[in-house]
């Protein structure tokens, strides 16, 4: 199974040239490597020195690169679409509506982008991707994603079927939904199969982003004072969205006690100025991505202890709030909103405690 | 009216820097300025001395600012969306879900900002608001969005009205809509009360942007290839979004006839490097913001020529794409849709001719 790689940090600084260093380092160890960009702009065709297109060319031994087009995508994506209407629905009603003239929305990059990026790492042809987005919170969003999905579908679920309307609704809709769907539909419930289809596949990309052999994020910092602060800023945040930070590195500059401090307990990797095409020195001043499993993991849950333990290092214990207003147990830090769905023997228990120590926010139930 | 400016670049060209010494200069001239970030990092709190807030708080005369943070605001906006629901719902289905539990998905931070501005510029409050978002192409898939929404809206609507399905179902649905909706419902369209107040909403937020004494970018470079690179490609992608693009700024250098012809017809104007806490040079050196309105405007539509002018800088003739998939003509280009909605008496119209000119794309019918 490949290794997915991404790198945070402040704009400016220098992400898009690690993440190209990572993406050589990777081909160099005789791993196969895609280089996945989602940057549009002449900007990362001319570090890689050669326009990006749509479909993966090679560049070097090992080493191929693709730019994922949203408009392109979307064409693509939208055949898939109209496959699954056509699953569900008795008489489809998107086959007149082309690929060719949707619009992009916001969100529909990080959505496209996603179902790249599960392609790609499923097609068997790759030991490591590198994935430069846009790493910055964006990025999380997207990483968190599946998560997020996957609450408001059990959420607003659970919301219609317990509703006075939907009981009252749902007898009458009995005969329409028999016309509609191709399906077998009781109108008791609203979870039906594509619900299941959906929840299913929700969870598998949840276990993926979740475990840092598959994916792992490393944070891009110089020596400014912004960049290191925005640097642990996005190393909690990636931490709240589910993505486990393997590293930090440090772009053209040198590694002091300092910087260590700060990202302490993870590792810190310096790397130099590039000079010209010679990217060797960057390339061998990375670290060994591997390591990214000794990072300490976003959550885990301890049911003998009746013990949820989230790792959200860079915040403070005024920074990270916990609500219980809904069934679940929400944690909101970084701008990012996280339900916990607890295993059965905890499911539906209240918060007993709660406590904030070295960067870990402990919940008791 | 208050003007909304933004400001577009790469990564590390110093957006927000220029972003900030506008909002200075506009303030030093009387206006009511509010600075609007979306960076939930301390980068930008450092930049202006202060940690930002949720609410716009006063750093000097005439100057507010403020940060959106997404968690806050979708608390504030499922408020609205609730009454929303309880117009048209006989039985709200929103009431036992909390704002505090929502998760934030892809493309929400754009949908919350884009609120969170047409609040702030409908509140007579402000003479200028500075809004610094990414930046990049999420804020232009922002700038596009009312008219990416307005146009899904227009085509499903069709779609479904349309459809076999539609006819199947919409007299069965009968009892069903008249025992969910609090107004009437015919059955025989698709088009309600809400839909139309959804339209209006979106047309008058597409003339605010198509408006340059409304809301204009500028396009922030430096002097390196990659920045003017990117800088010129961001420019006709902004105008592909509906956006129109005032000028040119060189942050940190000075203007060469190079960048002022890459740039031109506009006017580009270069601001030096900012030296401690002194903002007076920048603000100084940086355009009268009022001229926007002077730049070549994204589209006009000419009835009697029956002809539609798009300008569409930076982009060559194999970058454009136009199609006639659908029921109206598409425009690609900067990795973006637009659907043109002719008015009524090209409307239907057949493309007869299209010619790429200096920058404009001229399209006959």
């Amino acid at each position: 199974m490949p290794q997915i790689l991404t790198f945070l940090g402040k704009g400016g600084s220098g992400r898009t040239t690690v993440a190209i260093a990572a993406a050589k380092q990777q081909a160099n160890l005789g791993r196969r490597v895609l280089f996945v960009s989602q940057d549009p702009t002449p900007a990362t065709g001319i570090l890689l020195g050669v326009p990006l297109t749509d479909k993966p060319q090679s560049i070097g031994a090992n080493l191929e690169v693709v730019l994922i087009s949203a408009t392109v995508a979307i064409e693509r994506g939208w055949e898939e679409v109209k496959q699954i209407e056509s699953r569900y629905l008795r008489s489809p009603l998107l086959r007149n509506v082309y690929g060719q003239e949707l619009a992009i929305l916001p969100g529909m990059d990080s959505a496209i982008a996603l179902n790249a990026l599960r392609q790609y790492d499923a097609s068997g042809k790759y030991d490591t991707i590198v994935y430069d987005g846009t790493g910055d919170l964006t990025t999380l969003r997207m990483a968190g994603m599946a998560d997020s999905l996957s609450w408001y579908l059990r959420r607003f679920v659970a919301v219609v079927e317990e509703s006075d309307l939907w009981r009252t609704v749902a007898p009458i809709m009995q005969p329409a939904m028999a016309a509609m769907l191709t399906i077998a539909w009781t109108g008791e419930t609203a979870v039906s199969a594509p619900m299941q289809e959906a929840n299913n596949f929700l969870s598998k990309s949840q276990d993926a982003i979740g475990n840092p052999q598959r994916v792992a994020g490393y944070i891009v910092v110089t020596d400014e004072p912004a960049a290191i602060a925005t640097g642990k800023y996005l190393w909690g945040s990636a931490q709240q969205s589910g993505l486990t930070i393997g590293g930090a590195i440090v772009n053209r500059g040198t590694l002091t006690d300092i910087l260590a401090a700060e990202f302490d307990p993870l590792g810190v990797s310096a790397i130099p100025n590039r000079i010209g095409d010679d990217w060797q020195p960057l390339t061998d001043a990375l670290p060994d991505f591997s390591q990214a499993v000794t990072a300490p993991k976003p959550i885990t849950i301890d049911v003998p202890k009746r013990e949820v333990r989230l790792y959200l290092p860079g915040f403070d214990k005024t920074q990270v709030k916990l609500t219980q207003s809904g069934p679940e147990v929400t944690i909101e830090a970084g701008d990012q909103r996280r339900n916990i769905l607890l295993p059965p023997p905890l499911k539906g228990s209240s918060v007993t405690g709660a406590k904030f120590q070295n960067g870990f926010l402990i919940i008791s139930f």
